[in-house]
């Protein structure tokens, strides 16, 4: 295959934007991401996204979105996979390029949550768990994170206390960045101290659902002009894989085999071995998650991911950066743009431009979303060229 | 790029399936296409839906499919672009086996339309349009189509009547298949004595919604074991193309830029010319989608669409043959399934199964759908091979 890389990148800040509405967030990504990569014209676009057709009563946001950015007349499709849309999108826009079929295509992660009341959008989120056995019992994304981390505790004594580096650590990073929701570091004590949202989660374990925008810019090497001005980004592994929906119908649910499977997937394609990253965007809508994924990617022996972040290893300065942006929990979660967001930073890292929160030498990053309860895990593997 | 080939193809019926549910007619369909493939096995999995995040609170239906399928641990994702879902699918899937990230992929349409009350699914469906600027208004697709017809009428002098022929035609073909919701041909006298719908749409100017689940098998020709029971089905052109999402932005709305372009690419990349098509399943949502289609393909002069409905041409013994196993009118509308369906009917045709239906000597088939007021435009070319 081609060298496929990623040219663009731009991003919206994460929050509540009730005066923006869809299309402009994603436009004001989109513009961003093509100037960004020097004014490469998009031939195709992929728009990742989870809730507008419950939460904005509007689908076919492809022919939406190209329409607001100017481009009506590319090719243009939704891609969705719950919560690891951003990554389904990017690799359909890194086959699409692939596979010759445009030389030049657009990812636009969008998503607007904060215009309908809390019930409303935990009941849309829940359609990324199984409506009929799990969401019809009155189950959501949050109370199952809540049973997932309960159960964790249980299996591997790990007190509650044990996820507090999740949170401190993305908040840390949050505060330097200028697109999080929350730029505002945490201590310990301020996660012991936080109201507990769904037994045993608390306020800190759980990323803010919110409106953002991120969009990605992918191409060929070939095509990028001779004054291209950032470090050359490749994409040398891509993959999605799924799990069971339902979490009752897995043998063990603290196993993540999507995420498992998804990373040794990618990183065989980047014939690397997951030690050989720099840094690792991984999927924190729930602290839990975070640990599982350690896991899952082999970082952490099943029932240790949580020592990952209580020893400093997942810091800035540790064997294992995450969230260096402040990943979902300080930077937001906005569902289907969030996997595109994790890749914005990645990129961000891998250039030598990601400011205060710069991992040192960054030169490959493990980028994974999740959607639902990793029912689908969207893996990438991105390195520095030359 | 590899010869890709529609290896398999499966079908339910549609009509309202109260009693099956939306996984298990995705299912139903996929084991037919599967079997019908010989026993291939999808490595991915595009599904094609439009509603269900709104109508059946479950999105993730790539996860969803691939789970209740058997199929969980394949790459799944769902592609959406309204009406033309299942064009856009197929689009997917045919890139991820030319890009060589898989060897088989399975597109499934799925769409579940009648378990809410009309009102409900009206107001779902509108989400194919502008909401922000047309469906806010309280327009639908529906009442579009009704504000196209009576300009098209007023342009062109053509009587309502004139629009007959495209619901006799699905009427007549849909009479022989047994997959249709409608098996009942009607008379002319009937068209014209039909109840109006939103005026100048009668009853049988708008395709029915539905349930339904169409299937294909994407593959290499290379991979067919040397017993493959079925005369050989090549993509030979493949697009999609966007327009402007709300009406208003259009300089002309009799004009379908985009389900134009769409066929002008898919017919350059199979090195053909529409004139050289033996076939064309096109996108009856509303008869005067059939007329518009039909200029916009270039098998009429613009205004003169209706005439091919009034004169035979588009009956199976005549120069351009539409909607051949019934159409959206008569097989009936599964939102974003029917695009799959176009492409089994499709393949039925070219493999020489099509029964009372069939097209003497069909060897080449554009199939198109569209996707709100054909702000996207999905277009296969379809050819046997040998």
């Amino acid at each position: 295959m081609t060298d496929v890389v990623i040219a663009g990148i731009g991003q919206t800040p994460v929050g509540e934007h009730w005066d923006i509405s869809l299309r402009e967030l994603a436009f004001n990504a989109i513009e961003a991401a093509v100037q960004d990569s020097g004014g490469l014209r998009p031939q195709a676009l992929f728009v990742a996204n989870m809730l507008a057709s419950s939460l904005s009563n509007q689908a076919h946001l492809g022919a939406l979105v190209a329409d607001f950015a100017g481009l009506s007349g590319i090719e243009a499709a939704t891609i969705e996979a719950a919560g690891a849309s951003g990554g389904a999108a990017l690799r359909q826009a890194y086959l699409t390029v692939s596979a010759g079929a445009a030389d030049v295509v657009l990812v636009a992660g969008v998503e607007k949550m904060t215009d309908k009341i809390g019930s409303e959008v935990e009941a849309a989120i829940a359609s990324a768990i199984d409506s009929d056995f799990e969401a019809v019992q009155g189950l959501t994304s949050t109370t199952q994170a809540a049973m997932l981390m309960r159960r964790y505790m249980h299996e591997f004594n790990a007190p509650r206390q044990a996820f507090a580096g999740f949170a401190v650590t993305a908040h840390a990073n949050g505060a330097n960045n200028p697109n999080a929701m929350f730029q505002k570091a945490i201590s310990s004590e301020i996660y012991q101290r936080a109201g507990v949202v769904s037994d045993p989660l608390n306020m800190f374990d759980v990323a803010p659902n919110a409106d953002g925008a991120a969009a990605l810019v992918v191409c060929r090497t070939d095509l990028l002009p001779p004054a291209y001005p950032h470090p050359l980004v490749r994409i040398s592994g891509s993959s999605i894989v799924t799990d069971t929906l339902a979490i009752h119908d897995r043998s063990d649910p603290l196993n993540l085999d999507a995420a498992r499977l998804s990373v040794e997937r990618a990183c065989r394609q980047a014939g690397i071995v997951p030690e050989d990253v720099d840094l690792f965007e991984l999927h924190d809508a729930y602290s839990i998650y975070a640990a599982l994924s350690l896991e899952a990617a082999g970082f952490a022996e099943r029932g240790l991911g949580w020592q990952l972040a209580q020893d400093g290893a997942i810091g800035l300065q540790g064997s294992i950066p995450v969230a260096t942006a402040g990943g979902l929990k300080a930077r937001g979660n906005p569902g289907g743009a969030s996997g595109a967001y994790q890749v914005v930073e990645a990129v961000l890292q891998l250039r030598g431009q990601a400011g205060a929160n710069q991992v040192a030498n960054a030169r490959r990053a493990l980028v994974q979303c999740l959607g639902g309860p990793a029912a689908s895990a969207a893996t990438h593997v991105l390195e520095t060229l030359g």
